[in-house]
C-alpha cells in the first residue's frame, strides 16, 4: 500500500512530515532514473488511469456533475498528456544540453570545456482543480510535467472531490511504482491549512495551482514569502475577449453565434479559457440564433455550492448594472444540497456602459455567462480593451476571409502583448497538448507567465540549469558526455566560434 | 541630449516617472525592430565603450579602486559581452520557435494550426553592481541580455560608482539611439529609495539585481508583493566551496596553493565566485606557499567605506570564532576617508570547529578573505557540507588524475544539488560568457535559480511566449512565418507525428 491510500480525510501535521520526507527520499531515485524507465513508468500510469476509466468516470459524475461524455474524454486526454511527457523524456531535448567547446583562443582569453544542461527541482506540490477532474488534477497536466522532469509530486487534492482524487492516486502511484519509480513518487493531501503548511516545507522546491486569482495570490505570497522562496506556477482568471469584425459578421453571423454559444455553456461554462466578452458590430443580428440554440439546451449542474453561490452573486451583479440587457436569460435553480443547475445567460451591453460598469463588469464570471459588447468604431478597440483588461489565457479574432486592416493589426497586437494564446478564428476552449501550445499570460491570468501548464513546454517550469566546467568525460552527467549514449539533442559550439561576433562590425578581441 | 545625462543626482519623483514613460514608449519600437538593427545598435554601444574606454577607465579607478589593468580588461568583457547578444539577436535561436502543423489525425481530436515564440516581457529594471562597475553595471550582462531581447532597460546606478555610470549611461544610450534605437532605450535612475519607488511602477515587467543577500530579499519581496507580481532575478551571495582530494593535494599542493590565494586575492577578494572556503585533508603542507606567496602582494583598496566597514567587521567576527587559526595573517588599513586598503586573509579551522561555529563562519565575507577546511574523511563532505551551506554559484573539486571513488562522486553530485556550477579542477573566478554558462544557482546565490545572468542564455529572463493558432501567414509575426525571411531556427512539428506516442507501449487513441 502506498501513502496515498489514507489521504480522503484531511492530513494530518505527522502524515505531512511523512509524505515530504518521502518526497525527498524519492528525489534523488527518481532523478537518477534511466530515460526509458521513466517514460515507461508514466506510460504504466497512463494505461492504469485508462483500464479504471469506467470506475472513475462514474465516481467523477457524482463529485462533479461533468457530463459522462465530457468525463471520459478527459480521461483519455489525461492519459494521453502522460505519453506525450514519456516521449518528452525520451526525445531529451527538454534537458537543453550545451556544450561549449575549449577554446585556447576563445575572444576573451581561454575558455574551458563547459557543459550545460537542466536537473529537476525536488518536489513540486501541485494544487489540484475543481473544473478538470483528471486533466488538472492527481494525474494531470501539473504532475506529468513535473513527473517528466523528474520531480516526486504531492497533490493536494480539490475538495470538490475527494473520492475520485484518492482513487485515483492509488492507482496511478501503484502504476508508477510497479513500473520501477520510488516510494512516494505520487502523494496526495487533503485540506486547505494542510495545503498552506506543505507549501511552507523547506523540502518543497516548486508548487503549482489551478484556481481561482484570490487563492491563487495567497499562494503566490506565501511561496515568494519563504525562508527560501520557491517558483509558484498559477494558472488564475482569465475572460478571454473575442472581437468579431464587421466582415466576420457579413460572412458568418450564424456560424459565429452558434460556436460562441457552444464555447459558452461547455461544461456549463466551467473552463479556464471560456470566451467571458464577445465584441461584435453594433447592429448584429446574433440575438435570435443565440435564443434559439439556447432553448435547446438543458440544465446542466455546476461543480459544487462554492463555485454555485459565486456564479449566483456574479451573474445577479452584472444584471443589475446600467445598461446590461439579457439577449438569453438563462436561469438558475438551487437543490436541497446547495448546488445549482443552470443554463447559459447572455448579455449585451455597449462599449459606453462596459467603460462606465468595469468595476462589476470585467472578473470573471465561472460558469455559462457571457457579455456581447457592442461596438462602433473598430480602431478603438485595442485602446477600450486596454482600459477594461488585464492580462489573459487568450485573445480571439474572428475576421472576413482575407481580410486585413490597421484596425485588425492592432487588435491581434494588443492580444499578443495581453495574452498567452492569439486566435484567428475558432473558440478558445479546447487546449491542444502539443510543443507548440501555450497556456498562460501576464498577471492575473498566470502568477508567472514565463511558462505554461498545457503543452510539452511545461516541463521547463520544473527544471534548474547547472554547468559542468572541465570535467572528465567519466565524471560528467549521461547527457552531456560526447558518447551520448542517451542520443540527446547536444548544442555545441565549436572552438574558434567565437571569433565569427567581430563579422558584425569590426571587432573587440 | 538623452535622460541619461542628468541622473547623477538622485532622481526625483518627476523624473521617474518621465523616465518609466519614456522606457514604455520605446516598448513596442524596440520590440519591433529588425533583428539586424537591433544587433547593430548593440555593435554601436560595444564600439562606443571601447572608443571611450581610456577615459571611463580613468574615472572608474578613482571611484572603484580597482587596478587599470583589471578595468581595462573588464570593459572589453564588458564590449564583447553586447557584441555576443547582438549575435544571439541574430541568430533567432532565442525565441525558441514551436510550429505544430494541424493535424486532422492528431491523437486527440483535430489539432490546429499552432505557432509559439518568445517575446519581450517590457521595461527592465537593473540594479547595478558595485564590484564590477562595467560588466554587471549600466552596460553589463543584464543590461545586455534585456537588450537583446527586445526590452527598454532602466538602470539603477550604483551609488559606488556615480560618475562613472552616468558618462557610461550617457555614451552607451547615445550610441544606441544614433543606430536607430527609440528614445528611452537606456537610462539611468539614482538613489536607493528612488530604485524601489521604480521598482513598483506597473510600467516596469522585470527586475534584475546583483548584489546583498539583504538588498535583494527586500527588492525580491518587493517585486513579488506588487498588486501585479513581477520576476526578479537577483544575484545575491555564495561562498563557493572549494574541495581539494587527497590525490590532489599529493599531486598539486604547490600549484593548488598559488591558484587558490590568485582566485582569492584577485580583485580584493570582491568576485561573486571567490573561493570563500576550501576543504584540505589534514596534513597539508599548504600553509608556507600562501605565506610566501602573500608577501608579495601590495594593499588593494576595497571598492568603498560601506564595503570596507563589512569586511572588517566579517573579519573581526571570523577570527574571534573558537577554533579559527590565522595561515595568511593579512592587513587592514583605514585611510581618513573611511576606505580599506588590505591584503588577503587566510584562516583555518577543522570541520568540528567550523560545524561548531557555523553561524558566524559560513556567511559571505565579502573580500580577501577565504577559510581552509581541514577534513579527515573525504566520505563525509557532502554530508558536512548539507549542514554548513544554502545554494552556492559554484562548487569546484581538486581531484588526482584519473581519480574516480565514491567520495569524489559524492561530493560533485552534491555540488550540482546546491550550485549553478560544478568544476573539476581551476578556480571559480572568471566567469566565461557563453552559451553553455550558468551563473546562478539554489537560494539565497539568486533568487530565482531557473536564469543565469551570465552568458547567452540570460536573453531568456526577459522574454516570455507567446502562441498563435489558425493565424493566416500575413498576419504572422516574422518569426513564425513559412517563409522565414529571418532565418531563424524552426521547430516544425508534423501532423501525424503524434502518432508515435502509441510506440512507447500499445497506445490511447
Amino acid at each position: 500500500m502506498n501513502a496515498a491510500t489514507s489521504t480522503a480525510a484531511v492530513t494530518t501535521p505527522e502524515q505531512l512530515d511523512e509524505i515530504a520526507a518521502r518526497a525527498a527520499s524519492a528525489t534523488p531515485v527518481w532523478a537518477a532514473t534511466l530515460p526509458t524507465v521513466r517514460a515507461a513508468a508514466m506510460v504504466a500510469a497512463a494505461d492504469a488511469l485508462m483500464a479504471a476509466r469506467d470506475e472513475l468516470v462514474a465516481i467523477a459524475q457524482v463529485e462533479t456533475g461533468l457530463t459522462e461524455a465530457r468525463l471520459t474524454g478527459e480521461v483519455g486526454r489525461t492519459a494521453v498528456q502522460l505519453k506525450l511527457f514519456a516521449e518528452v523524456v525520451v526525445d531529451g531535448s527538454y534537458l537543453d544540453v550545451r556544450i561549449d567547446e575549449a577554446d585556447p583562443a576563445f575572444v576573451l582569453g581561454a575558455r574551458p570545456d563547459l557543459r550545460r544542461y537542466r536537473i529537476p527541482v525536488g518536489p513540486v506540490l501541485n494544487f489540484a482543480a475543481s473544473n478538470f477532474p483528471f486533466a488538472f488534477s492527481v494525474a494531470g497536466g501539473d504532475t506529468a510535467a513535473a513527473l517528466a522532469a523528474g520531480c516526486p509530486v504531492i497533490v493536494k487534492a480539490h475538495s470538490g472531490h475527494p473520492q475520485l482524487s484518492s482513487r485515483t492516486a492509488q492507482i496511478v502511484a501503484d502504476a508508477l511504482e510497479g513500473a520501477g519509480a520510488p516510494t512516494g513518487i505520487l502523494q496526495l493531501i487533503s485540506g486547505q491549512a494542510e495545503g498552506v503548511q506543505m507549501l511552507k516545507d523547506e523540502r518543497i522546491a516548486a508548487g503549482s495551482f489551478t484556481g481561482s486569482i484570490r487563492a491563487g495570490r495567497i499562494l503566490a505570497d506565501i511561496a515568494a514569502g519563504r525562508p527560501a522562496p520557491i517558483p509558484f506556477y498559477g494558472e488564475l482568471g482569465s475572460v478571454n475577449p473575442v472581437y468579431v469584425t464587421q466582415a466576420a459578421l457579413d460572412e458568418n453571423a450564424d456560424v459565429i453565434a452558434a460556436g460562441y454559444l457552444t464555447s459558452v455553456s461547455g461544461s456549463a461554462g466551467q473552463l479556464c479559457t471560456k470566451p467571458g466578452f464577445l465584441f461584435v458590430p453594433s447592429g448584429h443580428t446574433l440575438a435570435e440564433t443565440l435564443v434559439s440554440g439556447a432553448s435547446a439546451l438543458g440544465e446542466h449542474r455546476l461543480l459544487n455550492p462554492g463555485i454555485a453561490a459565486g456564479y449566483v452573486a456574479r451573474r445577479d451583479a452584472i444584471l443589475a448594472t446600467e445598461g446590461v440587457e439579457p439577449v438569453v436569460a438563462g436561469s438558475v435553480r438551487l437543490d436541497d444540497d446547495g448546488n445549482a443547475w443552470v443554463t447559459p445567460t447572455i448579455v449585451r451591453v455597449s462599449t459606453a456602459d462596459l467603460l462606465a460598469g468595469r468595476a462589476t463588469l470585467t472578473d470573471e464570471a465561472f460558469g455559462p455567462l457571457s457579455v456581447i459588447v457592442e461596438y462602433d468604431d473598430a480602431a478603438a478597440l485595442a485602446e477600450i480593451s486596454s482600459e477594461l483588461f488585464d492580462g489573459n489565457l487568450t485573445g480571439t479574432v474572428h475576421a472576413g476571409g482575407g481580410e486585413d486592416s490597421a484596425a485588425l493589426r492592432s487588435i491581434i497586437d494588443w492580444i499578443a502583448q495581453h495574452a498567452g494564446r492569439v486566435l484567428l478564428g475558432g473558440w478558445p476552449t479546447g487546449v491542444a497538448v502539443t510543443p507548440a501550445q501555450q497556456h498562460g499570460g501576464p498577471w492575473p491570468a498566470t502568477s508567472n507567465d514565463s511558462g505554461t501548464s498545457v503543452g510539452s513546454a511545461a516541463i521547463s517550469r520544473f527544471l534548474r540549469p547547472v554547468a559542468y566546467q572541465s570535467v572528465p568525460q567519466q565524471l560528467l552527467p549521461t547527457p552531456l558526455r560526447d558518447d551520448n549514449p542517451w542520443n540527446v539533442p547536444q548544442q555545441r559550439n565549436a572552438a574558434g566560434s567565437s571569433q565569427t561576433w567581430g563579422s558584425l562590425n569590426g571587432g573587440v578581441r
